[in-house]
């Protein structure tokens, strides 16, 4: 399959293209390094020295003899050469994640909730505009969040995958409907995903566009079998405030030897997948595209569910580094339940990785190799969903 | 009341602003003047023969001593200009009209499909955004559309006043949800507006902004009593297939004697205003915005509801000219039934303005009296939903 992987560059692009090359599709990246830009305007680094692309791309041909394209181009901005690229190439499918995508660097202040929302809408957008504009018969499958939903929403009932069906009343009895899940995003950045979700719907509708969507949890771990096949293949690992994502910060946290940051009481229940995971989703939705004419299909793309504080105690006994209780600079519920629907990808044959102790270990030996190249006044969220609310100062000197 | 009325020279910005002008609020025109340069775009002219943005205002100062500031920026483009503006005058309120407002326009290609969404979006979150970052607590009244809703989703229910509560099913019994109606937008300005809903619920809950959305009907009708002051403050008639709403084309093809052009079966069901009522209703919004924290405040600004083919039939009558039932461009329902809620207005002291004899006569003289500068071969719409469809040629000489 002919497959164009948009941010194909970034924490989950780069090991989903390896993988798509490593499973004999003809990959083609397209990214406008928009995430290592945004790594120089914060002034941090990933935590595994990441190689430039096109050395990335090089080292892979030399291990496999795959070829994977790459071509700079930036979704928002460039409309033009993207619909060019898809007429000269006229690729099977698209897998879509190039969009700003940290919570935090959205909150972060008027810019960056400007950068987040312009950049992400115009973005998806502009790719359902090339699709239909092209006339070429492209499924698009499309990097959404969980966030999208919102926590405790429903009650004791799962959260389903998209769609629920709810009784609205009438005159003549209530009366059945199917609606999107309602929109509770809780930052500018989950917020762009719900729109996308309403461009999504109107787009299959319209244009009998087929698009799937991927309502992610929090991605842990950092390696593929791909990307561990060689250092320079190694995929990002990201400790900052913004980027990092909670079990990953939590790994490096204790490989250094940091306190454990857990944002408020750690009530917070969240989902999560192992990036292995995160690549072998992607396939199989690449797979299974929903036929023309029909709405998005939406796949919960998660395999468990944890309470944050277990996870942070989880770690401190593995380890032996403490946990830090810290005001949360986010708005968001103490505590929550959370139970996730994910018979989707199931029963098209994912076997999920579980959190291990080899795979936690496997994930704080990555941060024990590069912990010299932390900075470690990078750690602590700044971000604050608003104004006047609190931070932690630093816990460590660096 | 210090009001920015931004769009403050369109076809309902322009009245708006002189209403609240001539009711003793402190009226400041922030615009980019796109909708002109769209007439210059598709080479169509408002039939009535508006002036400059700059004479109107002079006028309008001249006539009655109230001065109306006017501010030339793009709300999309020009969010520091924005966010400046907002700490230099202090508003009380913003009135925000600035989006691009025609179906057909949005779904002419490619270009106006994106201009669409990227203006519209950029638009209203940069108001967001600025408002939150300058912390000054002004009152935004958003127009909306009925476009929202979609028409026929809630059955025999009449549509809410933007939220619905619902049913959703639980393990442990039905549990009650108050939920945004569901997005069902017919094009995609449409869309934009089900868009802009997200941002406010975002905005309204994280930053606690208060935000009042009107969701409109089609309106009808060119003048109010202040832009009939004088000729030089003629309100803008569009009478092409992009720009023309129904009922004003109905009353511009009896003007000028051309078949009143109905697409598909006339079935549709669609609910309306009057200019006059549309500047009323913007007032009393304004007079009653939300509380700090509430959730954003939705309208149905509509006062009736009527079949467009009864409309066509009722004018047919009036003036004589043919009914012409053409190829329908557009993916609607062939017919629909449509029941409003509208009891919020209606409280809160609108005397709604009936679609009557004489009002319909005087709109049509005002197309009777500019019927030289139509140009006929702009009547017909041109747009088509999808690749494909098809419209009827131009149905008289030019």
């Amino acid at each position: 399959m002919k497959v164009l992987v948009l941010g194909g560059d970034g924490f989950c692009g780069w090991p989903t293209s390896l993988h798509l090359s490593d499973h004999g599709h003809d990959v083609t990246i397209v990214d406008n390094l928009s995430r290592r830009k945004i790594d120089v305007e914060l002034e941090v680094e990933s935590l595994t020295p990441i190689r430039p692309i096109h050395e990335r791309v090089r080292v892979w041909k030399e291990l496999t003899g795959n070829e994977i394209g790459f071509v700079q181009l930036d979704l928002a901005e460039e409309y033009d050469r993207l619909e060019a690229l898809l007429l000269e190439t006229r690729p099977d499918a698209i897998v879509h994640f190039g969009e700003q995508r940290a919570a935090p660097y959205s909150m972060r202040n008027a810019t960056t909730k400007r950068y987040t929302v312009d950049n992400n809408v115009r973005a998806t957008h502009n790719v359902l505009v090339a699709v239909m504009a092209t006339g070429l018969d492209i499924a698009l499958v499309h990097l959404g969040t969980m966030g999208v939903y919102g926590y405790g929403w429903s009650g004791s009932a799962p959260i389903p995958e998209g769609y629920l069906t709810v009784k609205v009343p009438t005159p003549d009895g209530d009366i059945d409907r199917e609606i999107l899940h309602p929109a509770n995003p809780g930052s500018v950045y989950h917020m762009t995903k719900t729109l996308d979700q309403l461009l999504f719907a109107f787009y299959a509708a319209n244009d009998q566009l087929r698009i799937t969507d991927l309502h992610q949890g929090i991605v842990w771990g950092t390696q593929t079998p791909q990307t561990a096949l060689d250092e320079r293949l190694i995929n990002r690992f990201d400790y900052d405030g913004d980027y990092g994502t909670v079990l990953n910060r939590f790994l490096m946290q204790a490989a250094i030897g940091h306190p454990l940051t857990v944002h408020g009481t750690g009530g917070q229940t969240r989902a999560f997948i192992h990036i292995r995971d995160t690549v072998r989703c992607v396939e199989i939705a690449l797979e299974n595209p929903p036929e023309r004419g029909e709405k998005p299909q939406v796949f919960n793309q998660v395999t468990e569910v944890h309470r944050i504080l277990e996870l942070a105690e989880l770690i401190s006994k593995l380890t032996g580094v403490e946990v830090a209780l810290l005001p949360n600079p986010r708005r968001e519920a103490v505590e929550n339940e959370l139970n996730v629907n994910r018979d989707k990808f199931l029963a098209l044959g994912l076997n999920p990785t579980k959190l291990s102790g080899g795979l936690l270990e496997e994930a704080r030996e990555i941060a024990m190799r590069y912990k010299d190249r932390a900075d470690t006044t990078k750690i602590i969220a700044r971000s604050v969903w608003r104004r006047g609310m609190a931070t932690s100062p630093d816990l460590m000197k660096s």
